[in-house]
């Protein structure tokens, strides 16, 4: 029978009870055996909690931890170094949550820790995961879409759950950090993780909150394949969590909504009192609920991948590079907001394959030896079918109709 | 380490990959460890592919295997009692496909047969398990719905895909038996599965297939609460699998989409080659692919609560006693398609509570001492708020218009 | 320039309303001329508001007034067939809102009364108008669907406005007559309106207010072509109006959500005040407003089509021959209700082709002289086509798989 | 009864197509009377089949009919500045088709031709026109989003249907033009008209057609109450035309889809024949027809408009100094897509109110003397509500729990 895993957990709060459902899920092998908190008595009631057989407030000790195998980070973005240090010291594999740093130098600084040590790595970036997002992937991967022009990923709530997410200095940033950095993998999964992103354009804005950091954001990536990546972010937004993804290429598109509109509608008039869904606004009235929300999150899919790649050898699907480059494209955002200009995406390095095939391929053309290029079928109303072509000589546009 | 069940799986068409994908699913402790085919040359493929350390054409031999801890049967219809025979009689937990049997005598000699031996027995009604009906049947049971008036259940699509289920005496129908068994034990769920199912009003026909059995169906069934449950399924509908539920209470509703309006749509020009999803028609156009399959069709969460169950001690959600009684609807249902009337729901014995709490319940009164019965209140498009009223001595309606 | 119409309007209120709503719309050359309420004050208020130069609380002064052009009857269900009886002795062109009568006998005597005077009769039957229903009826008409085998019109709502309605005695039932006549209509003119209807099966029930007649009923009909039709309606909905119809046929399918789900969406956490949609519930959460309600109503293109009709000599769509068999299938379902069985649908006459060419139609079959008839073809999750073939002589059925 | 309006109609392509059907729509007392196409063949074909009594191939002829009331113009963007010049020499009302100029010095210029001729001017943007915007904009005006944010508007097909629209020296640019014009001016509406426009950002490409026009464009606008836009045009997009917008505030949001999905779906097999909707991608496989498609983009209610100003003596919801500001946009995102920065937004003059109310509205603060703001509440999965607050005097933030 297959072997399971014993994991050091780092961090008690939404995340980690996510993380230990997730790990602990229908039937799974695997168990959290230690879990860190801020307080032994945070750590304690979690581990009752929960079932886990060790608790304690010291990451050190949790990471040490004999009888683990690897390590979870579920920490505070300003925690995330300092924990994936410990980790890569004591040689064990770590997993580390979204963002990967709070800067591309402090991803970058944890990326060479790790490489250093020789561990094995995974970024915590759970919404690639989602099962519509890997079967999405995989429409456009076998070519349901052609070539990818323009990716959309929107990510908004009405304001994170705890207090470390509101201030700038624990977080680096607002709701481009904590956001953006999923938008930003989920568009680089549909472009292509080996098409290089040139430049972004970002602006931000704090309009509603009493705070510090951003609580808006919009970001345009281009690609080296002159793909478009577009996020939006905000902790503004009313009627609960949105969170949607559209994909277009030359020979489809793609809808997804992971949230607010997945089959799953229900009006009450009096509440059922509790917990409907993240970040849910309000009981009563029509509400859209998730059937499962670590599933439709994919963290589900996202701990199979990490834990399978590590008992196989093999890299995740995210890994900390991934981590650095989301954390690069968020600093160029953040100068570019501040700018109000494009700003090029600075990377340490690049081990993409460079724009991809894409940047070669040239417009559609008409067979050689055809004077005209067919630009545009369509039927009318009136039943014909109108087409526009092109004089390859002359450059002159002209229209026809046929009848059907 | 929790610790993973062995199972000898007894079918290898699509019914056993889909419960193979689920038991072998992300970070499962569960293992497939015997399958059984009708050849053993489709037994050692399936094996094979799956991982699966032995392999046979012996249904006794498979059952008895003594490495294994449990049985799963998912053989075509008739094939049921002979395999749930087998496992009491090895004194082995079992657990059974739907229907039961493919008829309510032969459900109640299955279950007799289980008690008898004292087995384990789980009935394997995945629909019930989806993670949409799961927590749609928590908010009902807190009451967000009020009093459960009205559960419809749809299941339709182009018709199965293996030659038996096409087959009158191998099937032991045609829709109803294949495809209302789900939508009954959904209704069941939802009205309350210790209320009593006291008649049912059906009519069947065959409508486009060259088969004897129905290839369209619809019922009615009438609780003792007063509710309705209303089913719908063919094997004729054009567009895919289309997989809905609709309860309706006094205080709320509820509309459940599980396959083709979930929050991924693709359009895609050239199509991806091969498989989109379970009976899809066609793989260009507009498509609607579910994020994963075994998971929202409820395999996931019924497996996890069959084993739990097991590991437990505790009766799992769906029992043999459920099957039987699905199987005396569906019985009552045939009668009444050829009697073109209501028929009585026959069960040999009733466990439930009757009609629970709701067959006490009056309509809502007002206060004792008015005189007025207040029957609806509406904004009209002018913005003044109409009420209707009853006088309760008089018995008269009534109307006034209250200003805003 | 064309000539509008001059209308004396019978009836001043939420029907009325609309009505006017529509004869006086965007652009409209058509105006309401004289209108006649339960009282003068009623009447003249309502003339003001709308700018209607007439008003008076006399039936037949309203209809006999010399201006006017045509009666359009907007009045509760026990004055149908005074107010048409009226028209008829005056000579005058007549438009009756549904139901026709309370009962079939009442529908024809009121049939027999205009076409004794040679008048012009139109049935308002608005959601046989809808915009949507009329390009989905047009599909149906050029064979998108092929031959139709099932049409599905739900109306449920938590009660109408008036309190007439809710009165057996001046309604002529309860929720059936009241939305059933909707429906029955809708799946009549699906199904082919010179396709007659056969038989009905319905139940219906007091479950949530205190009256005499039902707010909830479920009737199916039978059709000479073998399809069935089926109507839910109550008046103890939560969570608006639900309008929805669908329709299945041999070649497609097609699902219609006139009110709840039509592409506006509003989370409102402070209200907006006022009216948002007919038979909205509260008016703060999710909603989901209509853009232009006596529109997608179908009131615009009812009496465009009436109109018309009336200038150009010809019979409108929905005439008082509908309205009649309308009420012929009610009738028949209040009897099936009490009989607890099919019952017949009576007609005085039928003038319907009978069943249409669908009823001659044979189920598909395989070209003469091949041996095995196609049952189904299937793509599985491996990526192979099955396929599924009855042998014709033998009648055995048997499958293949083809690589791809 | 009312007076109808006779039209000079200047155009006879698709848009001429919509006008006309929208003039002589439903029961309309209106009437195009004189219709000028580019030769006299195309003008009578037109008019014979829209029963339009006259027509011409020239321009100042159509014009100065003298037995019209106004002139519409349904032309190329090359030719309305001299279409809208003739009509001003005529001392004709006109109404203009979107974009009013190719860029913001032609719009002026047509803007000071109507000013001085002192001749009533409407500017036919339809998409603001939609009943779905019309009633949004209702409920964004009574304060159910409370202040604007965000708006999103989406326009995109697969390319336009006649040839001059791809030649950018004709049409002045590419998706930009053609569409961005809607998206602004609907952005516009929500943000409120009297909210200047201060600056945009904008990138453009040309990703598929063999073209120099851009066929790709997005652009974010920033609005005075610091609101932001964002439109998001192309002619690459595959499925059909995809009109959508989405507004959020600070109370509520709003999402709106005018095409492909608005309550009508349709599965056909084997297709209709001929015309689906507008720019829809082929006949078969799963449809999302509209219902009444001039209704559904706003003509019906943009004409109803128009001519009811005219008729009333005052100025229509859009007017050329708003086809003007549009232009203006244009402009600077054609700067800001070449300069790669925000680039201000150039106005000859301004009578808005500048930046509204809004500008002045400060964060939300909590009442004057309590030392803690609050900043967020949420139901945690646990069923306990979290508070995060910040001190008003430290600035720290921290957070507490409630017991429900």
């Amino acid at each position: 029978m297959p072997r399971g895993r014993r994991i050091s957990l780092l961090g008690a709060g939404l995340i980690g009870t996510f993380y230990t459902m997730t790990i602990h899920g229908p039937r799974s092998r695997d168990r959290v055996w230690t879990v860190c908190a801020a307080t032994d008595a945070e750590a304690s009631a979690f581990a009752a909690k929960w079932g886990i057989p060790h608790s304690t407030a010291d990451i050190v000790k949790a990471v040490e931890d004999p009888e683990t195998d690897l390590v979870v980070v579920g920490l505070p973005n300003n925690l995330h170094k300092t924990a994936v240090l410990a980790a890569a010291r004591a040689g064990k594999p770590v997993l580390c949550t979204k963002p990967l740093g709070r800067t591309a130098a402090e991803a970058l600084e944890i990326c060479e820790a790790v490489d250093k040590a020789g561990v094995f790595a995974g970024y915590l970036e759970d919404l690639v995961y989602t099962p519509k997002t890997l079967k999405a992937l995989e429409s456009v991967r076998r070519g349901a879409l052609g070539r990818i022009l323009w990716v959309r990923s929107r990510e908004t709530h009405p304001g994170p759950h705890s207090a470390w997410f509101w201030d700038k200095e624990i977080a680096g940033g607002g709701a481009i950090v904590d956001m953006g950095c999923h938008c930003i993998e989920i568009i680089r999964s549909f472009v292509g993780k080996d098409v290089r992103p040139v430049e972004v354009l970002c602006t931000a804005d704090t309009l509603v909150h009493p705070i510090q950091a951003e609580d808006s954001g919009l970001g345009l990536i281009r690609f080296e394949s002159r793909a478009i990546g577009q996020f939006e972010v905000n902790w503004t937004f009313r009627g609960g969590m949105d969170l949607r993804d559209e994909v277009a290429g030359t020979e489809g598109s793609i809808r997804l909504d992971h949230f607010l509109r997945t089959g799953f509608e229900m009006f009450t008039a009096v509440g059922q009192g509790g917990y409907v869904a993240e970040k849910a606004e309000g009981d009563k009235g029509w509400l859209f609920p998730v059937g499962d929300e670590v599933h439709a999150l994919g963290y589900v899919h996202m701990f199979a991948d990490m834990f399978d790649a590590l008992d196989e050898g093999r890299a995740p699907r995210e890994t900390f590079a991934d981590g650095y480059i989301v954390n690069a494209v968020i600093d160029a955002c953040y100068r570019s907001a501040a700018a109000k200009r494009w700003e090029p995406v600075e990377l340490a390095a690049w081990n993409g394959a460079g724009a991809g095939p894409e940047a070669e391929e040239a417009p559609p053309h008409a067979p050689e030896g055809e004077r005209y290029i067919l630009i545009k079928e369509e039927r009318m109303p009136d039943g014909r079918i109108k087409r526009i072509v092109k004089d390859r000589e002359t450059g002159e546009i002209s229209q026809g109709s046929l009848e059907d």
